[in-house]
């Protein structure tokens, strides 16, 4: 199985090319620039790369949120467009967890909880752990304040070590060790479940944008 | 402080751009192909990608051994003819404590013990161990039977996790859990001390090769 994975959600992206099991490449690169002219090139450079032709893409696996508006619109939409018009399977990815599969299995019972800054002190996080080498769910993915993630954690009298990027601002407020991870698109390939439906697969954002919050306020009144 | 990054000890590629801590670009490939073919356009297209003119870059950082003899012997000879050529700053870095700098530094006084293949059930190993989250040296890189590494660290009583890659053949005889990592060149920026002497700076393969020790034996005979 020829696997394509991407992971677009934030500043930083990270793709890679798998075969089965077996990293072929893996590029990531974390710099201001637009991922809607990176990703498509950096793409075809990674394929030719790893001497892997598009028609023999099996799968393509992308983190599909949380993170930003635009970054997971693009990835989404690539990979979708890809599964689509290459015929291969197409499967999505919590971009939380796959943070947290930066990670290595190395204590056992810790807890992993990978955060983006959603600003105005809140955070998209959730709480991972490993169990017999798989990455298990303790929190769902979510919108949370900061101050309530420090207080969910507390009492949860386990250790726990945060992890992510572009994280300095609310570096101070976290209460607890930080271990900073670009993503690396590989580590998906031990997240995928079932493929999903190419047609109806969406970013996940967790919460609504300004905008839509918004207009349904203004519908309401 | 702009750093290229480059580790071709074994048949994992691994480059990175780096500006100071941040990663700008990595990239990391795990091919049957050539390295001698594949660094030279790797590195200009990592450059290029990270709008870090060559001329800009202040130190080159370089896995220095143990490995294979080709990939060493190329890895080198390039760091070292860049450094010269564009006069910057030479670091050479241990390719055991590049491999055990991919695992992060998760439970405290865990021993991390890269692993490399050296055939005839030996390893080049090391055993490292992070404190106050700098990696310190416990037991120096050397080649060693596996059999005499599966002793020493039952004896040390302490926590250890086998990491390194390709070890299809030696993974049943490490007595303990392995986590399989490819190289992130990145990861050598937290490792580099004092900046070598660009002329005399050379691999450090920690064993001849069969075709040096026949020649010794040939002249002591």
């Amino acid at each position: 199985m020829n696997y394509l994975l991407l992971d677009t959600s934030n500043k930083p992206m990270s793709l890679a090319v798998m075969q089965d099991d077996n990293v072929l490449v893996e590029h990531t690169t974390n710099l201001k620039r637009n991922h809607s002219i990176q990703l498509m090139p950096a793409i075809q450079s990674i394929l030719q790369e790893a001497g892997i032709d598009k028609r023999a893409l099996d799968a393509i696996v992308a983190a599909k949120g949380p993170g930003s508006y635009t970054g997971l619109r693009i990835g989404v939409t690539t990979a979708k467009t890809l599964a689509y018009a290459l015929q291969t399977k197409l499967y999505g990815v919590s971009s939380l967890e796959a943070l947290a599969a930066t990670l290595p299995d190395l204590q056992p019972g810790l807890l992993i909880v990978p955060v983006m800054d959603a600003r105005r002190e809140a955070v998209y996080t959730g709480v991972y752990c490993y169990r017999n080498g798989q990455l298990e769910t303790v929190l769902e993915d979510q919108y949370m304040t900061i101050e309530d993630l420090n207080t969910y954690l507390i009492e949860s009298q386990k250790d726990f070590i945060f992890t992510g990027n572009d994280l300095e601002k609310i570096k101070p407020l976290l209460d607890g060790k930080l271990v900073e991870t670009l993503p690396q698109a590989s580590k998906m390939i031990d997240l995928i479940h079932e493929p999903e439906n190419i047609h109806t697969f969406h970013p996940d954002y967790l919460k609504l944008s300004e905008a839509e919050r918004n207009w349904l306020n203004n519908q309401k009144s």
